[in-house]
């Protein structure tokens, strides 16, 4: 027979004190003064006393089970990002429900309803192209779900935000490309209603204005990053006159297809033009020329964004004070724009 | 002021019947006989009745949402079968919920369950490597909950699957290697519990046979399919005395790094080595050369499961009958293999 276990109940019977106040105490509410924590907690110990997550989860209507909420699953980014959100989720018995917005706000706030019903203690967002409005959250931010924004983010006060510098990111890539040479950079872009594109393109001016180069927005390109949109991307190049001899892009899986598209007429990598990607997808080291491109750390956003959602879950490290969390990311520069020139 | 709906209880006013019989009747019920239904149904028509689905969906307690179980979403594959269930989901006003196996049988069971929670209407599976029993889909069976396997399969009395015939194409790409003039082909294969694999590994076998070729099971390599395994592959073929000349590969990712690293080998391709691949990834014509591979239409997959499925919750279509559905491939033929031989 095993040994009864200690509740609340016995603790405040040992001190005197009421239940709510052992229960708040040990819950570290700000009404109990430090000292009676002390004597409550150091009771508790001796007694040996554990907190009973299973009631607590039942109490608290807790399922376990995180939502997420993003553009679209068929990036090698994102399956980072899950992965890395799945191997932190699995570790602490949670488990992911995932939804796609395909890049549409409408969708989006299905999803998120869904979700709702479907009782998730939290929700991790990158969000869709088009969305303007965070109305759709609210109902999360009312019944004190917490809500995590990653990648593409939104400022929200209730909510923390997961991001690179990619205006930094931005900055070196071009910085790199003027280095090796180049003095007309074109650049391809995603809708700019989003951060991480705007925050891109912010750092593509910055580089060419630091180097003395002009900037000129007939070679600044709004696409949807899509390989299609860079084999289109490709015949627009090569009609602006004079060529751009250095193309910085958004995203790898578009450069990937400009590039090939460029070499099919007969256009030399990086010789006549110099290519920067951004995010390190694995056809990066695929095509030949390799790609030079932004290392994002996907694998870490994911699991540090579903490490700090649970940390406050359980209460062991509040988000309300957080803001915005920065990650680290990486210049790789490969043979697509190295042309012999050291920075 | 619009004019009051027609209800059963009308109808059974009209007709001197039990609402319940004209309830049965109109849904179809086998006990109640062909000549009353014609009956009710021809009096229904005349009257003006509507089915009243959202009520209906009330009673049935539905969601209008659809459960996903993959074993990865890191593979174009996949993405482009969510891509085309997302597609017809979205048409039929369904949301998809989401989520990853990786690969463990164990994880699959606690999401089955959590779909279960999330009282999803449907369910759509694709096996993990290690699933052996499907009793964590019982509860869906007996519930009613419609249950739909797609890709990787198990056989299931009660349960519909969706394939390609995985033993054909790999034939038709064995048989091709084999025209171009490959006598000794190895085969790269993925875990052998699971349909897929072992339908391919088949089809490689009985294309070696077809072709006077001797089946050695020492070509024949078992991999968790990833580049990194295309790359330890690379080495094992230069070890193997004498060298293959001819690899099927069961997908093109794996097929893709193996080429890379036999390329910077000094290995040449197709001369040394033909490679046909698996799936027709964006990266098979991304490498050079570009990999010969197996179309395999995912996003046609992915639209005809949730179609079927929708159809089957709206009593348009049922399911009860249907075993087994098959899509068609292709074998696309590239430079990885083409030695100008005709076939």
């Amino acid at each position: 027979m095993g040994k009864k276990e200690t509740t609340i109940y016995d603790i405040a019977r040992q001190l005197n004190l009421s239940p709510a106040t052992v229960s708040r105490a040990l819950h570290d509410h700000p009404a109990i003064n430090r000292n009676t924590k002390v004597l409550i907690t150091q009771k508790a110990k001796e007694m040996g006393y554990r907190t009973n997550t299973f009631a607590r989860n039942l109490r608290r209507q807790r399922t376990n089970t995180l939502g997420v909420i993003v553009p679209r699953l068929n990036s090698y980014f994102m399956s980072t990002v899950l992965a890395g959100m799945e191997k932190v989720a699995n570790e602490a018995a949670y488990n992911l429900i995932i939804t796609q917005s395909l890049e549409s706000a409408q969708k989006e706030i299905a999803n998120a309803k869904t979700l709702f019903n479907s009782r998730v203690d939290g929700l991790l967002v990158s969000l869709a192209y088009d969305t303007e409005e965070t109305e759709h959250f609210e109902t999360y931010v009312k019944k004190g779900i917490p809500l995590l924004f990653f990648d593409r983010v939104l400022a929200h006060k209730q909510c923390t935000s997961i991001v690179i510098n990619n205006e930094e990111a931005a900055f070196e890539a071009v910085t790199h490309l003027i280095a090796q040479g180049c003095r007309r950079v074109a650049h391809l872009t995603g809708d700019l209603r989003r951060n991480v594109y705007a925050e891109r393109l912010a750092g593509y001016r910055r580089a060419l204005t630091a180097h003395g180069l002009p900037y000129d927005e007939t070679l600044v390109r709004t696409t949807d990053l899509s390989p299609e949109a860079g084999t289109e991307a490709a015949a627009w190049l090569q009609h602006l006159a004079p060529m751009p001899d250095g193309v910085f892009v958004a995203n790898d899986s578009c450069a990937v297809s400009c590039i090939i598209a460029l070499k099919q007429a007969g256009v030399q990598i990086p010789e006549q033009i110099a290519f920067a990607g951004f995010n390190n997808d694995p056809v990066s080291r695929v095509v030949e020329p390799n790609l030079t491109t932004v290392h994002y750390p996907g694998q870490q956003m994911g699991e540090i964004a579903v490490k700090t959602l649970i940390n406050h879950l359980n209460g062991k490290e509040s988000l309300d004070a957080t803001n915005t969390i920065i990650l680290r990311s990486e210049l790789i520069a490969r043979a697509s724009s190295c042309r012999g020139k050291s920075l």
